[in-house]
Formats: structure tokens, sequence, C-alpha cells
């Protein structure tokens, strides 16, 4: 995976052209390399957490006047020697510069080689490591504080809490089995039971919040479906417009692919307009139909909008039958009451589970309530209760597998097995959980998870 | 221009996505506000030069986990003092940092506002600060070389002498103004005289270098002219292909608006393909030669390139007399060579200037001869003969005011005019090379070079 008598090198910053760009160095030889380019001072003699200035020199050629920040290790991210070198932030200075620590004994850096380093070096876990990632490409409050929670350790020390007290049992019943002729428990089969029931509650519940953490990381689907001209496009600008305003003040936030991002409360709805649904009277509105009903098939909410002028009370029905769909939010919203004061929607006898409120996108009047009814519907008042999120399907996985295990325990306690099998499945749940943190992992596992990182990372 | 008393923020590194970015903050207040945000130690109390890690938080919320750097002025770039957050490299955490700074006391930083701080406050003079822009965008070996020893106050310094020079003369002459009443000189005019020559021949050097310094700095237009299927665009792709194995090499260097770049030596030429010229037979071919002449008429260096077997000689003089202006390099490339063993085109008579050279353009056959012609005749020797070169067009339009400044002492030298007449000129003289270090400036003049920096320089 990663030779560590090996220094290794990359922009740290992100690429293009700017006031400073930052160069990384890690390894035993970082101090090393840097002062065979570094004339200024003899950084091998600096204490740790200093900066330095001087010239990076290729010869007798200035490359550039810099900075070098010094992390002795272990006091560094990856608990090895690091050099920082703060550079003019010019892509042909940085491209010279990184070369030259090349020539120089470096060897440049593969994706996340430096958070691997972290890791291997027991500066993280693995879960902390991937929070890394998921910390730099978050994009709302929401992901942000989920990956910096993790980032900060809290998930890794429930499992580490989980395992321990896995652990405490497994070796009980282990020290059985070594007594196992003379038949005696020296766990109590009662005490271990109630620790199972515990372990296995707080597992679905990590289990079920990647429902939630999941969505919160990649943005929530939202589909807004209806008949052509029940404003659809009006209620997307009015939605977005406000919102735009924020995210214009932003550098760097643009997003090229999905422009129709709403944030609510801190999370991102990914607003997805549909083709208006009807009876298709030929085959290509009934692509377009089929294409709206694929998307609504995929969405997490789903908004559907009707005209109160213009659909009769059985219309609506006949629309909302279509689309609603058991467990997925729906929220019918009657657009153009400034145009009416027909309320007869509200008697409309809809599933009891479909919010429903009246708005008038053109005039803004109660989009404010259908922001935060989109929001109740989807966090159902989970955000911010403190509660860990899961947001990795590496992670949901493997806490699916180890809540099987445990299950098989359980079933082994009440159809009594003998220790030997309750011991396996034990240890099989605590393979399950030490994979997300690491305690458990492969060269594969680790290449298929540093291999996204971005270089220099 | 800018407030001292005002604390400024911005993100210094290159917009997007990266392993870490760096937020900066300079001004009396750096140090105050950044310990009201920052936890881990208080800043206040740490030496200059040191490195903290702690985290960020807004209340209870903790946004990041940084590293803060500490300048206290007047160590650090801009002589104030500098705080600089190392934060993950996401534009989410980066502009909620930059918010909660400001909500904390700070403002935006301008564009070059930095810079402009360093330079008010003695960090570096103007010709200096300028370097500095374009130190961060040059792309080429020379280029770089140029911004480097002016940033580096080469130039500055040579500046600074003569000024040295000029100004105890003037001061000589404004004594006899003091005794006019006496007749003496206490400036010797031969001294003078030869003062004089001395700074006007050095003045003369530095403007005749910006002619080179400029197009080292832009990229050096390259015109290729020639009929159609001389072998125009495979001699582009042979000069380019080699090159362009080079720059990908490079990541974030691909310039998105000129692709056709050839770099010789560390200079970069500007490839431009040109329709084929011949005599129009229609309206659209006669604009197709128009542009082509256009193009020829602007470019720094023309390579004609004719095949070997398909034109006469007097086809080939026709063509070179059209093409041929005196003052710009003329390269005649005689291509296809390797079909032909017709070396009858050396026998024609071409302006004296005009080399001649024989190449393949297919077979790759003295395509580096031809690229050491083309940088020949354009460098003429006159790089890395460590001579200063001029690049912008502020310094040489200064310098050439203060040459005729000179000239009009020369004059008054040769033709005696009274004293007050001498001071007056050489006080010009001194004006205009103290506007390019910034001894004389305007605040239109500071807001004209600054605001073309990027924030956060």
């Amino acid at each position: 995976m990663t030779d560590s008598s090996e220094t290794i090198v990359a922009l740290a910053t992100a690429p293009g052209v700017g006031a400073i760009a930052v160069i990384r160095l890690s390894g035993p030889d970082a101090l090393k390399i840097a002062n065979r380019v570094f004339k200024g001072k003899d950084l091998e003699l600096m204490p740790t957490h200093t900066i330095h200035f001087g010239t990076v020199r290729d010869g007798e050629t200035i490359l550039d006047e810099v900075l070098a920040s010094l992390f002795i290790a272990p006091h560094s991210y990856t608990k090895e020697h690091v050099v920082e070198l703060s550079t003019h932030g010019s892509p042909y200075i940085v491209e010279q510069i990184i070369h030259l620590l090349i020539r120089n004994g470096a060897r440049a850096a593969r994706p996340g080689e430096f958070t691997l380093r972290a890791f291997l070096n027991g500066g993280l876990d693995l879960s902390q490591a991937e929070a890394v990632a998921d910390l730099i490409s978050s994009d709302s409050r929401a992901s942000h504080q989920v990956a910096m929670q993790q980032m900060r350790g809290r998930f890794s020390s429930q499992l580490q809490e989980l395992r321990t007290q896995l652990i405490h049992f497994a070796s009980l019943i282990e020290l059985e089995l070594d007594f196992s002729e003379e038949d005696v428990e020296f766990a109590n089969r009662d005490a271990l039971n109630s620790l199972i029931v515990r372990i296995t509650t707080v597992l679905a519940e990590l289990i079920h919040s990647f429902e939630l953490g999941n969505v919160i990381k990649q943005g929530i689907n939202t589909v807004i479906a209806g008949r052509p001209n029940a404003g659809k496009s009006t209620l997307l600008n009015t939605l977005l417009n406000e919102d735009r305003a924020i995210i214009s003040e932003i550098a760097g936030t643009t997003r090229d692919t999905i422009e129709e991002v709403l944030n609510i409360n801190g999370v991102n709805f990914r607003l997805i307009d549909t083709a208006g649904i009807r009876e298709a009277t030929d085959t290509i509105e009934a692509i377009g139909v089929e294409k709206t009903m694929q998307k609504i098939s995929q969405t997490s909410v789903l908004i559907y909008l009707f005209d109160v002028l213009g659909l009769s009370a059985s219309e609506i029905m006949e629309d909302v039958t279509r689309l609603y769909r058991p467990g997925i939010p729906f929220i019918a919203v009657a657009n153009k009451i400034d145009l009416s004061v027909n309320n007869r929607f509200r008697e409309i006898k809809l599933p009891a589970d479909v919010k429903v409120i009246a708005v008038s996108a053109r005039e803004k009047q109660h989009t404010d309530e259908l922001k935060q009814l989109l929001y109740d519907a989807v966090t159902e008042g989970k955000l911010n209760t403190g509660q860990t999120m899961v947001t990795n399907i590496r992670h949901v996985e493997a806490l699916r597998r180890a809540h099987h295990s445990l299950q098989s325990v359980s079933a082994g306690l009440h159809h009594p097995v003998t220790s030997d099998f309750l011991a396996m499945d034990i240890r099989q749940a605590l393979y399950y959980l030490g994979e997300i943190t690491g305690q458990v992992t492969t060269d594969d596992l680790l290449e298929n998870i540093f291999s996204k990182f971005c270089i220099g990372k």
C-alpha cells in the first residue's frame, strides 16, 4: 500500500492559481530532502511547529521565496516528519518545486496516501479517515456536521464501547471453552442476553440512521410532479431564487452538474423538475411520462403540485393515486391560492400520511411553510438530536453483518447451543465492527478506500 | 485605499476542493479575532512563526480542526499581525470560517490588499509588488525568472543606484541655486555630463529590454504561414506533440484559451496557424487571406513554410515578398525534404536577414534545429546574460519619460542653460524613476495596480 521508508510529496491545496500554494512532504527524509533545496536555515535543527522563511533553489536558480512549516514526528498529521512549503500560488512554480523535491529523493504521493499513513500510524482510525474525505466534499451544514462528528471520532468511540463490552463477554465464553469438561458458565447467560439485546438495538438504530445520513450526505432527491400549468417552474424558481442569493455569495461552491439545489436549514434538497403528468396521447409524450414515473420511483420525497382553480377533486385524487408510494414522504401542494378562495381540496380524502399545504408560488405565499414541511417530512426531527448518523455504505453493510451475527448469538441463547458456537458468532460480530474502524483490514479494502481520495490528502 | 486600522481576511489558496485551504487574516486585530473563534491555545500569548492545532468554533458548533500559523508584526508579509488558518479544503468550510471571522470583526479583503499593505508598510517596493502578480501568473522558465529577479529587488536596486547618483548631483546643483548671485559651479559640468550619458545609456538598455521582456511575459506570437498543403498542420503537430508530452505531466498548467503553446528552452511561443495564402478566387477566401495578413502584421516572428516538391523558385520568391516585413524575424522553412533531394531553393536570393532551414515535418527531420533557430531569432542571445529585463508597460513608460528628461539635461549641458533648468529636469527624471518603485505614487496609480491582483494576495 505505502512503503513508510519512502518520503512522499504532493500539492496539498486546490490546483490552480492562487496567492499561495502549499506543497506537503511526509516521511522519514522529509526534513533532509527539504533541507537540500531550502536555503535560509538548517531545517533539521529547528523545533517542531515552527515556520521559516527562505528560498527554494535548483542549483543557482531561485525557484521561489517560501515559508517552510515543520512538524517533527510524531507531531504531525501522518505521525511522520512533515514539511509544508508555502509557495507563491503559480502552477508553474508548484510543478517545478515538486519535480525538484522528487529529484532530491521524494516520491509523488498517491491519492489519499497522507491520510493512509495517518491511519497506519495510528493518527486516526478508518472511519475517521473516511470522514476526512466526506468533510472535504461536504457542501451543507448537515453533511458538514455529520462528517465532522465522524472525523472527531464519535462514531468510532461508540463502536469501541460496543466492542469492549463484546470482547469482555467473548473472553468469558472462551474461558468456558478451556474448562469445557467441567461444564461451568463464567458468562452469565442472562447478562449476556441483555447485553446482546442492548447492542443489537444500538446497531439497529445506527443502521436505520443511514437512511437519513446517506441522503444528507448526497442531498435529498425531491421530485416535483404535477399536471402542465400547475406552476411547477414558478414554484421551483420561487424556492430557488431566494436560495441562489445565498449561494452566490460563496465563491467556488457553484455546482456544474446539479443546478437546482435548495438548502433548507442546512440540508440540501436536489429539486428535480418533471414533465407534466397526464395521459399520454402519443409516443413521445408517453416516453416523457414514463421518465417522470421513473424519477418518482427513485425520489426520497415527492411534491405533488396542483392548480386549485383548474383541477377537480376527482382529478386530484386520480393524480395522488398514481403518484403515492407508501414510505415515501408525499406533500400535496395546492397552488395559485392568490387567484381563488376555493378550499374544497381540503375535503378530499387522501392517504393519512400525505401532508397538504396551500401556497401561491407566484406571490410567494406560504412557500416558507412548504420548505419547513419538506424539511420536517425528511428529517422527522431526527437531526440535531445528537444521534450518530451513519453515512457510509461500507459502514452500514458492516453494521448489518454484525447485527446478523448478534442475532445468531441471541438465537443461540434462546435455543441453547454450545459455548463455541456463541464464541464464534461473537467473534464474527467483533470482526465486522472492527472493519469499520480498521482494527481489521485488508490491502484491498484500504486500496479501495484511499484511491478515492484526492492527491495531496 | 486601505484603512490600516481594519483587519482583513481572505482565502489565500486557489479556490476549489483540495486537501487543505489557507485563510489569511492581517491587521492590528488579527490575533484577537482569531482568538475569538479558535479553541486550543491563547494565540495572543504565543510567539511569532509558530503553529498551533485547535478547532474553529461558531458557538458550540465545531466548523473545523485547523492549524493556526502566527506571524507577529512586523515579521509578516504585510508587516502587520498575520494569522493563517490551515483548514480542510472544502469550499463550504472555508466560506463558513470566513463569514465567522467577518462576524467577529474582520473585513473581506479587496483584490491585492495584502500586497498593498506590504507595499505601504515598506515590505516591498512597487515594482516588487507588481512582480508578485507576474510571478503567480508566470508559466514558463523565462517569465518565471524575469519575475523572480524583479520580485527579489534587482530592478529596484538598479534604479535606486541611478537615483542616488542623480540625487547627489541634483543637490549640488540646487546648492548652486542658493548661491546663484555668486556664479559658482559646485557640480562639475563634465562629471555631470558623463553621469547623464552613463544613466541614459542604462535607461536605453532597460527600455530596449522591454521588447524581449514583454514577449517573454506574454508568450511570443509566432505565425506559421504558407500555401495550402505546405504541411502547416503536420509541422504544428510535430512541434507541439513532443512538447505536449512534457506539458501533460503538469497538473493545472493546461491553458484553455490558447492551445498551441510551444515551450523552447523555457520560453513560450504561441503558435498561430493561418489559412493558406494564395490569390483569393472568391470573397470568402479573400476574407481568410485578409485575416492571415492581419495576423502576420501583428506577429513577433514569422515562419514561412513551403513544399520543396510543389513550389517553383518564383512562387517562393513571390510569397516571401508578400510576407516579409523588415524587423520581424523571418524563417523560411522548406518542408518535405524526405520526399525530394531538390536543393534549388537554397539558390533563391532572399533578403539577407531571412533564415532558411529544410525539414521534414512528417519524419521529424531537423525540427529540433527549427526550434533552436526560432529561439535564437527571438532572443538573439540576450537571455541568460543576467541583464535586467523590463516586462511592465508602466515601467517602460516611466523609463522613457525619465530618459527624455535626461536628454533635456544633456542638451542643457551642451547649450548651457541656467542651473535651475537643469535642476528641474533632473528632478523630473527622479520623479519618473520614483514612480516605478513607488517613492512617488498616487491613489489612482495604486488602485489601478492592485485592483488587478487576485483576492487573497
